[in-house]
């Protein structure tokens, strides 16, 4: 830590920080610049020290230098994370996956038509959501466990993990014994006790980015679930929320290309969300896949007209079809060929 | 609604709409501009038609015209909320209340000191967190039931209603026995089950603003509490996230003002979230009463600079009693003088 | 200049630091901590050395210490400056100063009918826009030199100060004719080549905040014009741009506050334009001299609903006296009294 | 247009809109729904309109149907078009296009280094800055008119067209006399009297999206161009700013993809500015060509670390060889390979 004094800066303000600092166990060193001087802390720096330094008098700032993140770093970690879920599916081994399936479980009629294509197309994981967090009281909430089951279902008959979001800590039996993954979406991607309970039940977390969340804090986040014991986490890019409303969110492909540098976990793409648009989500699959995506998460529903959630940016399964077609190309030609198909078959 | 469809549209697309809407038991007017027809949908539309109709073929873009919440719109409620609290607290009849206090409680002491300080100052209502939401899972993390104890006996002894933050539906029970207020913090405020659940337990509800929320999701975050049956909903702009790094957050009066015009709840202010820094409190307090706020909530240490929490944006005692008197000042002259203090002093 | 090491540095990436700091006069001194080490910079470093810095290998980032303006700096330059105008007016003598009229010149009737409600309402100064920034090219672009003439006229009749927006260096001569003060706007805050020649015009420069600038940024261009010799800069906040659609701009009242701790240049508020909606000018007027601004920049026009131009954001003159009235009686409640009246009255 | 009423509204305010609207000779139709009223304005609307709607009574909001930008749009105009540069270079005709060079010229020797590392490796446009926007007036600010000559005898040499930024009216004769390409830079996106002037020189114009400009916006600043009579307009996508502060910018890829849709005239990447950061340019470059993108725009320097301006982002000419190796293995892949090289060779 390096605390930035004030031009006018007197000597009893140094000393009293000087003094501070020996209270609490650390050391300062002074640095004086030409117009400014410094004092570097020594030794193991707390983050409440930040804002405690902050208010001394004669303080202008205090510049942080560590990565406040430590087992999602990859400075300390230096190896890839692998993530191994049932089927023989892996994620952020270098070939990407793809996870696709209907916004929410509507019907089961719906969910197994929309879970058929896409394992017919080459999708690796299946999704659906079950509980949804939804901004209007009055739009549709998901089918709850029912909805949990179908989905478990159709995974278990066509050989698919399944990877649901879990919205509350009050959910949390029933998501964990229906579902492969944890979805932790991007309206808790903060919410601290959700992070340390999920991660507890010892399944994977697919982790969203928050909505406005900065990648520091995502790693953080990243950082509760890792720090409670569970060291298998995906990170999924979802869209920033930004000035531009012509598309729902903005994707953020920097992130993923940052992340991979920053971090040991493997990192995914979300078009359908990141853009809001069904037309856009083919050539954001293709940027994501070329940018270092360890996979992408698609929405994709029988009749996207019809959908009770996320209509506007869900495909079809025949333009999902031309897409896994389309992305394979793509990652074969830069040397990151897609995973191959869970090992079974359904029966 | 208002479907805007594509210049070059045809009859073909026109007509699948307007049967579709037959369909769901709406009508479709087609109205032909100079360069374009729109079709107005008439009848009771869902929130789901929006995305539905915009993946049909033709389609440009679907408008809302409706308020897609009731509840908290003034258009339908047009008289003020007025929330009534122990010790004759009222929020919302005109005259601003002041909540105070430490963000978090850290010792019997330091809260003893903290609430004696801003019941002398004259606040209205003591805060104090005992579950904090941190972005590290390194910082400290608040006293949990211990410090709810130490904040509810402190408001009992100085005749003070107490507000503390509820952080997930697992600590829902140990909040509302001891707390007057449950808030709900900013990283919650599109938590759904969460505030469904706390709006069951019948004691108002102090609702932060998303980091990154619009003004529409906020009031759609009230509208959950009140279709869950609890009308006293406090509102509180704490600051949005953008590109200015300079201060925290970016505090946002015009959403102060164009609330009590959109809405009949109470809003206050949280200069301290708002600005995170102590300096710039005291000119955002007089600026958020010369708006119109219904409150304000500031952090008051009694020694910020050794602060486990948040103690860059604290105020002493002694510089807190300065803004009260300040603010009161100010309040009279707008003809919106402070509310009196509350009615019981501790024995 | 604070140069952060890798976790992983060499020693020979230290070395080749320390040489090139060397080469370029200055001089590193290393601080080693717990994980991580640091070299701090001393000599006088140019902003491109962050940059470099940045590149060599081993290093993690580069942090800055020093603020990059240095006159518009109140650390150096500790006395408010106050800007002074015909008719007596002056800018940051703690007495706020009101600017008004509207948005574009459009006729002579409605440029006096406008300009005679405001004098008589108690505003200081005159505005109007003769060359107008208009997002769309079939919008109306303003009267050009005879709009310059409708608005210095009224001003000499009347005894204002008058004030219009430079575009560009192409109007350079025309404008400095007619105005007192050289409005730099919101789009032009960062057209450099147009700080430098305003400047050199020696008249005051009001100069408006980006629409996405940093504070930071906001002061540097400042610079550019104190740098060319001219010392009159008044800055203006007028809102930015955020994720936030239901007002215009978000007002950005922290700025103001910080701005006046930071600098000692006037700095005014401009709620028409960081509102966008007529009906939040009065309270976020209110608002802005409560946090401490040095004066108000309101659109006022004859007949709102018929303007050419902002008609949403105008008050008309009535609603304007009305304002005046509050908010004179808010700026006597703290201290700080309106500015009086421009000292000769037209013939 | 479509005027939505207040849910109170009265009749009589219902006939005032009526009424101006035909004094306009225009017509409105009233279309009542269930719980609101709207009137759908029919006839050669005008920007102005909707602001002077909005201020009427019984007015809740103004909602337009049509798109602001006419020549720029796709609806109107289908075919791409194809901007046609010396030496046979195209862009838009679906092979992208490479522009690479350093930020600024420095001296005739670094800008001969990096023109022939780059001609050398297969771009096929020079880029340089002569006259450079710089944040602070302490930082490098070009070169000038010798700049300029630099750059343009290195292209004759090489057989590459040259590229180089226009700050403003006052160099546009300079500029226009040496450059091949005009480019207006993202803080000149809204300079209108510059796109206006620079339309009028009749060279290809490149456009960078402004740092916080939406679509819509920058489709009607390359409005200003078209309609001034100059239908070269090249759209560049440079990054936006946003609250992420761990990249420079935030390269925006969904707004590629939406450009295609929206317009009929090319875009290109610039992830050089887009990232900020050297390591990024690379995986970025990837993205912004699976996205769609018809050419790239990069920064090349032969010694990023001495470079005089934006060092953190350039790469050097050998990382930059391995970037046009890359990039053009996945252009093949995906059925759009790079365009030929320039037609002559330097002798």
């Amino acid at each position: 830590m390096i605390v930035v004094m004030n031009m006018g800066r007197s000597e009893a303000q140094r000393d009293a920080i000087l003094q501070r600092l020996q209270t609490l166990g650390l050391r300062g060193q002074e640095i004086s610049g030409v117009s400014r001087t410094v004092i570097a802390v020594l030794g193991n720096v707390f983050p409440e020290l930040r804002d405690e330094l902050s208010t001394m008098e004669g303080v202008d700032e205090v510049l942080r230098v560590s990565k406040p993140y430590k087992l999602a770093n990859r400075e300390v970690h230096m190896d890839d994370t692998v993530v191994e879920l049932p089927y023989g599916v892996r994620v952020g081994d270098g070939h990407p996956v793809i996870i696709a399936g209907p916004c929410a479980v509507e019907t089961e009629e719906q969910l197994w038509a929309a879970a058929k294509g896409i394992r017919a197309a080459g999708a690796h994981i299946l999704r659906g959501g079950a509980f949804k967090p939804r901004t209007s009281p009055y739009s549709f909430q998901g089918l709850g466990v029912p909805g949990l089951k179908i989905l478990k279902d159709a995974g278990d008959r066509l050989g698919l993990p399944v990877v649901t979001e879990l919205m509350s800590v009050r959910d949390i039996d029933a998501v964990a014994q229906y579902s492969d993954v944890l979805q932790i979406g991007a309206r808790n991607t903060q919410n601290f006790v959700l992070l340390e309970e999920a991660a507890k039940v010892g399944k994977p977390i697919l982790l969203k980015r928050a909505i406005a969340g900065t990648i520091e804090e995502w790693l953080l986040a990243a950082e509760y679930i890792l720090n409670a014991g569970n060291p298998n986490v995906i990170l999924c890019e979802r869209g920033i929320r930004t000035f531009e409303t012509a598309t729902r969110n903005t994707l953020d492909l920097n992130a993923i290309a940052l992340v991979k540098r920053l971090s040991h976990l493997p990192v995914i793409s979300d078009p359908s969300h990141g853009t809001g648009r069904w037309y856009l989500v083919r050539p954001m699959s293709m940027a994501s896949i070329a940018v270092g995506a360890d996979g992408l998460m698609i929405e994709v529903h029988p009749s996207p007209d019809h959908a009770l959630s996320d209509g506007a940016q869900s495909l079809t399964p025949g333009n999902f079809a031309g897409l896994v077609r389309e992305v394979g190309k793509l990652a074969e030609a830069i040397g990151r060929p897609l995973s191959p198909a869970p090992e079974r078959i359904a029966s």
